[in-house]
């Protein structure tokens, strides 16, 4: 056992780095009732600048936590992209627009930009109603994490210790001791916790340099408010629109004069020469600056992957700590808080004893080959943007149409919906057959489904919210039949039994829900389906029971059982993890492999 | 001039009430700007029961101050509704279900459930960010209206005086005189303020009693959950589902033995009686009340308007202290807030000095109408519903059908959609034939529209808020077009001018935005539209263009000329007064037929 010396602080989780990926977790942990603290160097919160982009997946997933409603309101829309190349005549013409997402099960079709620091209260918002606040101007100075394999077996033990230094104290006071059973490093690019636990950064830099700037343009470029892509012969420029009427331009600069080593001096670049540049590759559309720089930087792209995202399932590393790379690609921040969202149901499942620690290896296997993944698919879109557009003196430039091509055969990827999580203790391919079209190891498709008591349409998303609880979606076809009936029946019957999964692995005393939230999703019509006609075994409330069909008001719904692919008479269990991956698929009659699939990821 | 003697108050507009109509209009003036006063003689705001439900239209115009989402949120939605009658077999049967709400064009197709403090909270707090209180526990003992016609005839002269009892003070401090330029009586069905100025209310009471139960209850009636109308042998029930797990009862009780002359006796039943009646007429169903009862009531239906609802139009009174009828067709809090979304920006109009005292006679002239209707409706439709069910020994009774058939006839009505404002100053229905199926004088249709410069689509009822500006929508066909164009450029042009209304009726100095906002809509493709193509005097903001387009998902928009009758090639400009009310409608070039008829409703 730990012996914890006198005057050191105790805790289950510590997060170091209040950024995105940080307070995801810290939000995610104190939602799960997790004793958890978030510390943070910075004295205030970030104000402006920095990240911007939210794609279609993130917005899915601030939703599974109810968050997304702010996001939607105070954040600006990108629905649209347009493309602007050099004209015969001089100057850029436009060659054509297209959607943004390209993804075309998007639940919210479109990204969102809104500054980091806005996204970032979101979530302090609802971290501080379950009472947990950012512990600010503190930088950890050690870390240390036991040896002794007693200890690291054993889920509940204080294994790492941590010196921490409050920078805002008098000097004498300044250190304090943390013991913590696991340790998140969410503390960015340059992050101490990856430097300390001596893990490498895999990839390079580029030669590319752009510079970005912030502010509101006046100008007549139609496409002011959406994503437009510029080649001219006078350089590239990226224009991305946010809240209210700010616009931020990437701007492509000449790098030679600002680089060294790979080290940008900035101090030989300024806003206005970026401006200047921007307003030659506007031509013959002018663009002006009359008001305030709100924030601007210049950056060399480069794109790096941790070698590895943790130490013995103690120590983790989250975020821009594990991998860096192109901001135009709008992926940054959201990988970071997708990176914590897959984690922290993971740690508080094994903290309540539910898991065993090795449920935790699955946040490296499937997040870092994500990164690879985004890494490779940068490098590519970078190289096509920074290049220069093809053009009758340059006959070897990236085209319209290969340009076009790369962003829509990369939207399922830019959007963040076809992230896809391999096989392992956790996502059984199994019985993909039973729902052909609903990838096991995807997100679950958005769809609009009526709630059978009360004809309420809804998104089938909002069935599986991020509760830390595995959703079984029962597809069990029309209820109103004697032969869907009795499927329904028997497997009341087979999950009520005491050797079932749902009575083994939910804890005595616990709600019958507590771990597993059964939903059905019948096909009845709205008309006739009596939400009393599931079993109670399997209606923990009349909320609880759905129908495939169309909302009274038509247009949308009906589709479920035909998109995901499942036989109305066969029927299917779907198994969502808590995170919204579809994990498992089960045939009607499957507790039987229910039983297997979950004892290979929960205990008793 | 009003002499105001030394110790007396002084405040633009006092509303005395705090209920849903005083708060409405309460929350429509300190938006305004307008100097504002709302008292209450209660303590504390109403904390549960009372009114209920939501109409679709009520929720458009909540959601035209921007206040629908915590509606939305918070509240139960009733979607469908169920109809049960007398089985051969003896107790119910459910005859068929149908939409709760029968209005094809309305925005949000169902009613929405919350208790009243929940709905009056959303207006406080939109209040309370203008600065604006409830004054509580405070009455009203005197009301004198000024009878000198030159008082009478300035809009900035305090012509009431009113004396008010401040009843948690001490009693030498108690009173205070208070000089209003207008009052509001929203002071409910037993109105000091009706009773002081001797309005008479007409109509009368009908014999049918009502018992009303809120409680959880446990039952396994399968429409539980939807708005269910229950007609059996022992007597008529409504259900009414509200939020969280929550049920309202109505219960329909033999009278004979709880009224005297027109008044109950509640001392002579209890909320016990009346779920035992309930219990009775849900057989074969089983219905149960294990949990607390939230609150109850008797009622007698009683159906009457006052006979007038102003004096001098300096004092006005509105919702319940104008009519009174049947709770069941959920009209009461929805009747009172439309009355004083109708009145609050004519005030604030007034008292800028933008229009003649003469227009506030269109408050009365508009809402006692609809008073008018909604009493006949409610008699008719009270009639069905407390009468016997059609039956083998009664041929005479109400039969299934016709009870639908009622049901969905006044859809329009019962969801206030239909609501239609007759012709006057207001209101000119000479270009009707410019937007054949947009009927002037009622309100605007809900369509999704696509933002020019962004794609972005939104419903069009989100361009015309309630900010007491007039509406001016430009539909001016492809503006790709040469020919189109033109015509916007002569547009421009003409309201340009310096004799243009738009020119004489904004005051100087102001934005050029302040009275007339102007939004284009045009059939341009999204995907070729530029909104640098409407002339700079027709676009005060980027915002300001849309288009008649499918969003990029696909599924809503590009229906609004159809759907409003508009003529690609004719146009039309459409004017929307600042309650959402269509109130004139003028070709492209009619800026001279706008000049006329601003002139009658508009000062210089």
């Amino acid at each position: 056992m730990v012996q914890i010396p006198e005057g050191a602080s105790k805790v289950d989780v510590l997060i170091i780095g209040a950024g995105p990926a940080g307070v995801m977790c810290a939000t995610g942990l104190a939602r799960a009732g997790i004793n958890v603290r978030i510390i943070d160097k910075r004295e205030d919160k970030v104000m402006a600048g920095q990240a911007d982009g939210i794609q279609p997946r993130t917005i899915e997933v601030l939703q599974s936590y109810g968050l997304a409603d702010p996001l939607l309101k105070h954040g600006n829309q990108m629905h649209m992209a347009a493309f602007y190349n050099p004209s015969p005549t001089g100057g850029i013409e436009r060659t054509g627009r297209a959607a943004d997402v390209t993804a075309p099960t998007a639940r919210y079709p479109f990204e969102v930009t809104l500054h980091q620091g806005e996204i970032e209260k979101i979530f302090l918002d609802a971290m501080s109603e379950k009472g947990v606040q950012v512990d600010r101007a503190i930088v950890p100075t050690s870390l240390e994490v036991s040896s002794d394999p007693a200890i690291l077996s054993d889920p509940q033990a204080y294994a790492v210790k941590v010196v921490l230094q409050h920078m805002s104290r008098p000097e004498s006071q300044q250190e304090e001791v943390v013991y913590a059973k696991y340790v998140l490093g969410a503390d960015g690019a340059h992050s101490w916790v990856r430097k300390t636990l001596g893990i490498a950064m895999e990839g390079e830099n580029t030669d590319y340099v752009w510079g970005v700037v912030d502010t509101i343009p006046e100008t007549d470029f139609p496409d002011i408010r959406n994503k437009s892509a510029i080649h001219s012969r006078n350089g590239s420029c990226m224009v991305i629109p946010r809240e209210g009427d700010v616009v931020r331009l990437y701007i492509q600069v000449e790098q030679a004069a600002f680089v060294e080593n790979g080290r940008i001096d900035k101090s030989k670049v300024t806003p206005q020469h970026l401006m200047e540049v921007a307003s030659k590759s506007f031509q013959p559309f002018t663009i002006s600056f009359p008001h305030e720089i709100m924030w601007w930087t210049l950056y060399v792209i480069g794109q790096r992957v941790a070698a590895r995202y943790s130490l013995h399932e103690r120590v983790f590393i989250a975020g821009d700590a594990c991998h860096t790379h192109s901001p135009k690609a709008g992926q940054g921040m959201n990988a970071s808080m997708n990176d914590t969202h897959n984690l922290s149901w993971k740690i508080a499942h094994v903290l309540r004893g539910w898991s065993d620690i090795s449920l935790l290896k699955t946040y490296e296997f499937e997040r870092r080959k994500y990164a690879q993944d985004l890494i490779n698919f940068d490098k590519k879109f970078a190289a096509l943007f920074s290049g220069k557009p093809r053009s009758d003196d340059n006959e070897d430039g990236v085209s319209h149409e290969q340009f076009l091509e790369a962003f829509q055969t990369f939207g399922g990827f830019t959007s963040g919906i076809g992230v896809h999580y391999e096989a392992s203790a956790l996502v059984d391919p199994t019985n993909q057959h039973l729902a052909r079209h609903l990838r096991i190891g995807e997100r679950l498709i958005p769809q609009v489904v009526v709630r059978a008591a009360d004809a309420r349409p809804e998104n089938i998303q909002e069935l599986i919210p991020a509760d830390t609880r595995y959703k079984l979606l029962l597809f069990p076809g029309d209820i109103s039949t004697p032969a869907q009936k009795e499927k329904l029946g028997d497997l009341a019957h087979a999950l009520s039994a005491a050797t079932s999964f749902r009575r083994r692995f939910t804890p005595p005393n616990a709600p019958v829900d507590a771990v597993f939230d059964i939903v059905t999703i019948c096909t009845t019509p709205k008309e006739e389906v009596n939400f009393t006609d599931v079993p109670l075994a399997l209606r923990s409330h009349w909320s609880k029971v759905w129908t495939d069909d169309e909302q009274l008001a038509g247009g949308v719904g009906g589709k479920v059982y035909e998109t995901y692919g499942i036989s109305t008479t066969e029927g299917a269990i779907v198994v969502v993890r808590p995170d919204g991956y579809v994990s498992a698929i089960a045939p009607l009659d499957g507790v039987k492999y229910l039983d297997q699939y979950f004892s290979g990821i929960l205990h008793t």
